[in-house]
């Protein structure tokens, strides 16, 4: 399929220069770029690429002079990564999952399948469940009774959802995805290491091995619309009430929402990113890949964790955090600088107490 | 299903009190409930929530004052979140899986399947395996050849288990858990960077470039009775001997056990902790999330790692620990309040400069 | 199956001693050996445990006194690592995936399977994909339309490999394997949060909230030849070109290998480390578990990392690295000294504070 450089920049909203009739079928970067490719290149490192490439058109900054880099058209875009947005939505090739119903699909009589849906080959879908109108299930996925799934979802292969599960509008998940497995919740039958150790910052105590007892969850897991999920991520039930994912959140692979855990809108949740069970995180949040946050904590609104924070207590709306324990990113900065300069103040020490007190220099 | 107050509080052994015949269908959060509800109130903090629901009975702290909430009767449980154990396992509504052993399973005719076992839809069942009486195989399981599966199992869908793993009883396994994949053990024909690196702690000296030949893991795993592991978690196989999780053991979502581990009896593994080949974890042992232990270590009985914690030597039995490197939480605590410090003491050492050698302060 | 002593040293290249003609049907390790068993004790200290066991025949050390041990041969090798990846490759039993394609695997009609290829039970093979000579799809797997698999691959359950991805030869891809996850790659239409707090090192203003837009994956993954992943490991799709795995690397469980990543050949990526969007690792590059790389950095050729590293800005070539942020291990070494000395320094210069300026010691 081909699309004419007008076409594209009517799609996006930008403005298109020279032959607006040129047609191109994919995306490519400069300099890989064929004749029939549009060439990506809103950085102005990119735009030397495009003469190592054989492009004809390509996706620039506005003001780049397009003809002097043997361009024919251009589209002009002044935030580039947003016009990529635009263009790939349009470009996307998908995964030629099949329409229609696999005759492999194992569906209970009693789910109620909506108009348009497609039912990739083995999948299961459970009694009672509800599967919005225009929706794609993949190959592979279990979807459990008395789930309803909103419309236009996109389920990868091996995607799995628990029972009793409520998602919205849109819902996308990337392969091996799982909704609703059991929260881990357990107790001892007497107060335990863990208690005491938590209680008084660091000692356990004297108490004894005991084993533990299942919490069952009895809650399960309801997420807004327009959720994207990644792949092998997870999400548990919560214990009485659903675990809950706002609308617009999007959350990348490997990344553990533990059970009872509320996360709001349009947050990102970044690659192995775990949130402990019980806590709130705001709207608008950013955690960095391999962000850590603590269970039963609040994480505030528009809060940004940097890769690899590890969030131990509550964090106010609007801060952004860094390090293990998380502090603001500057105190960060700051306590890494002063860390660096220790080996110099310790020898500032040495002097300082050779000449007070006639020491010899400590190493 | 429905349960009368009289019935739940015996069934957990606790005290009820008020109207014990009345029934209840289900658990709520105290805000939450309707009529039929039970309120889980234990903590004082959820008790003022009971008025803004419609619940008629509640779980609450002994002494609670149940009749001023406006309740008709109550369960008063001493140690709340025991309660729950007991409550929760009672309510629990399950995931709806169909008895008996569904069509569309592929079961190889060598493998022995227990009295009162279920098997859903598309699971593999290969050679020889044995499953043992009253386990529930979800949809999409694969167990492996010589598996032998202890009675009472309950997996979940997308559960696979590799060749000649041996399970105990009462094993709960989450979707998309794997247990007996590969170790990762790989070395090179020469000594490498790493082996140079781990001598020297920091130098990899001139080795060269190598390619990496495998070894294949001729062990595989042994897990003991009544142990859970969580949504899409890894246990891969030993190499000589069989990778161990002990008895009681409870394992999070997203955790890896690395080859040739053994975990002892009532661990808890919290979610994206991860285990090193070769280790040792005692009993008792309770890993927070993301927490990470190093290769051939020893972290002895009844240790408690904080979230976050990497481990990189081995733990005396009892230590409660935290950072990276892990050292004990109240030697973590002193550092870290040190580090806060470091600019003050900057300063100090600046003026000191200024007075003793008349220096001009430094930054 | 047994191997005798003699042919075992020729397979692997070592030398062997004693009755050659004894034959063994496994390894073990030497306290838990049988009289058919190649006790594995290459290693000083697992000599000691020979008498422990019932072998008639071990692996060891150049040197070792084989006789005074009881044995009545011995494999000697002098790297014992090395000994043991040609040992455990002949004993290997395998998973016992049977030959052949099961009649319940979907393949679509163009798909083209190569000779001698073996499709497990349920498996699902997309339109024009190609499986190369000789490879083993295991149950469950999910291969995508225009998916190019090389010869001798081996794909163990429930693996799944996103459309149009290329695969060179011999991949090795454990249970739960997620190939070709879209990348996780959103913009906000106007400046972000996390776009400020970047430019400033920690200041997000007043940008205000926003939803996030998609930026969808139009690249694959390409990988080369004898690469091997582990279990619930992830590796994304690229946005315009393929995400890029390099020959000879290996992958451990649960890593994440983010969009447009380029992975270099012959490198080693531990448990749970994290590599994120735009990234490249050069060659012979080893994460340690845990380990995370940022998004859009370069880590050189030979770079180690230690367990738990998290790497914020390049890295050149050949550098052992530790800590958060990642610097040299042995500056990580210093401060971490320097930062446990800090106690006993504040001490000294409150005691150079009271004599220079008569002050009252502080804390």
């Amino acid at each position: 399929m081909t699309h004419s450089i007008k076409a594209i920049a009517a799609a996006i909203g930008a403005e298109a220069v020279g032959d607006l009739g040129l047609t191109i079928s994919r995306a490519s970067e400069p300099a890989d770029a064929g004749p029939d490719d549009l060439a990506m290149a809103m950085a102005p490192k990119f735009q030397a690429d495009i003469p190592k490439g054989r492009a004809r058109a390509a996706l620039l900054a506005p003001g780049a002079d397009w003809q002097a880099l043997g361009l024919r058209a251009a589209i002009l875009a002044p935030r580039g990564r947003l016009a990529m947005a635009g263009v790939t939505a349009l470009l996307d090739p998908g995964q030629h999952f099949a329409p229609g119903i696999h005759a492999s699909a194992v569906i209970d009589p009693t789910a109620e399948i909506g108009d348009g849906v497609s039912i990739g080959p083995l999948a299961v879908i459970g009694a009672r469940a509800r599967i919005g109108a225009g929706s794609v299930i993949g190959p592979h996925c279990v979807i459990g009774a008395d789930v309803a799934l909103g419309p236009g979802a996109f389920l990868r292969e091996l995607v799995s959802i628990g029972a009793r599960a409520t998602i919205g509008a849109r819902f996308i998940a990337q392969p091996g995805v799982r909704i609703g497995g059991d929260g881990f919740s357990f107790v001892t039958p007497e107060v335990s290491g863990v208690e005491m150790a938590r209680a008084t910052l660091g000692d356990q105590g004297e108490t004894k091995a005991q084993a533990w007892l299942r919490i069952h969850s009895l809650g399960s897991v309801t997420i807004g619309d327009d959720v994207e999920i990644g792949a092998n991520s997870t999400v548990d039930n919560g214990t009485i009430r659903d675990t809950f994912i706002g609308s617009g959140t999007k959350i990348d692979s490997l990344v553990q929402v533990g059970h009872n855990v509320r996360v709001g809108t349009d947050c990102l949740l970044c690659a192995q990113a775990g949130v402990a069970g019980s806590s709130e995180i705001g709207n608008n949040v950013v955690l960095g890949g391999q962000t850590g946050v603590g269970d039963n904590l609040i994480v505030g609104d528009r809060v940004i964790a940097a890769g690899g924070t590890k969030i131990l207590s509550n964090v106010p709306e609007g801060r952004v955090m860094m390090g293990y324990p998380a502090v603001k990113m500057d105190a960060f900065t700051e306590a890494y600088k002063a860390i660096r300069r220790l080996p110099r103040l310790a020898r500032d020490i040495s002097a300082l107490k050779k000449a007070v007190f006639k020491d010899e220099p400590t190493e």
